[in-house]
């Protein structure tokens, strides 16, 4: 029985993320990656061209993951309060994290080890993905909803909070995703507002 | 000139340090290390047993450091109110790491690659370390200053969120060490009071 070429990237993405994950992209030969799909080194050749080319198709497949969580999150609050936009876009992001978060984990630590153009091409990226986390805390600060903060170091405050989940979640853990996703956009919430009693 | 011992290890650490930093702890040869400090790699043998060695020395020097900010940090806000103990917590942990970024994200990225026995007492230090985040917190909501919450969770967010600085931090960016510790220790504090507006 052969594996249809999709499935075997797939398959490949999954084993080299999994060993990226467990000990980093840079200490992960081709060979490695072969052994855990029980194949030759050379017939991997025949699905990816290279090692960084393995980690561009992880890279991006979570990035995009990340953006259409965004996009989700901005179509289902538009016209809401602050808070509720706010939220939408943190739940996005916990649930990225939380239907994979080797896949997340690699991303976030990993991608710094992409050709240089590449590495460029997602940091312009993060920095779109992160722009609406900016505009809304300053709408927000704009319509009195939030206190007066800095909100590019308020937004780089909450996205390290939840980027955080990538290295320790676990499917079997004692919160669900569901339950840090609701703690997770209360904790985000509450950085912007003032105790006033 | 003969550089003394104490000096010549510090610099092999620092060294390393550098090179786990760029290019992970198992990417980085004993070699590399000492080309970096242009001496012979069985001379560095003089001076350390292993590359595990480094690693645990690194890693052993930063636990210390933030565990004396977290002492002094309780020391200063003793019978102080909840929020001002966090916050002098949250000050603590913020100047390890724009002391050395580098050090800090080595210690909290690498130390996975320790022997069995080395990793399991940095998960105790951890652990201990991260005790008087929840215990402040579960006071707070004890004396009504902090919202109800699940204090392991709320203390895992904001550590997050700060250990997020290692990344990031320059000592030549937008914002000072002291700025970013005054706007964390903000952002931690809130996110532990409602708006009762």
């Amino acid at each position: 029985m052969t594996i249809e070429a999709p499935s075997r990237r797939r398959a490949i993405e999954d084993a080299a993320s999994g060993l990226f994950h467990e000990r980093g992209y840079a200490a992960t030969s081709v060979r490695e990656i072969a052994r855990v799909l029980d194949i030759q080194g050379a017939s991997l050749y025949a699905h990816v061209s290279s090692k960084e080319d393995v980690l561009w198709s992880i890279v991006d497949r979570a990035a995009s993951a990340f953006e259409a969580a965004a996009d989700r999150g901005k179509a289902a609050a538009e016209g809401r309060p602050p808070a509720e936009r706010l939220s939408a876009l943190v739940r996005g992001h916990v649930e990225v994290i939380a239907a994979d978060p080797r896949l997340a984990s690699v991303f976030l630590s990993e991608w710094r080890h992409l050709s240089a153009g590449r590495r460029a091409g997602i940091l312009e990226r993060r920095d779109a993905y992160e722009a609406p986390f900016r505009d809304v805390i300053a709408d927000g600060m704009a319509t009195g909803d939030f206190t007066p903060t800095d909100p590019a170091l308020a937004a780089t405050f909450i996205l390290n909070a939840l980027n955080g989940l990538a290295a320790w979640y676990r499917a079997d853990g004692r919160l669900t995703a569901g339950r840090i996703a609701d703690h997770y956009s209360d904790l985000a919430v509450r950085t912007l507002t003032e105790d006033h009693r």
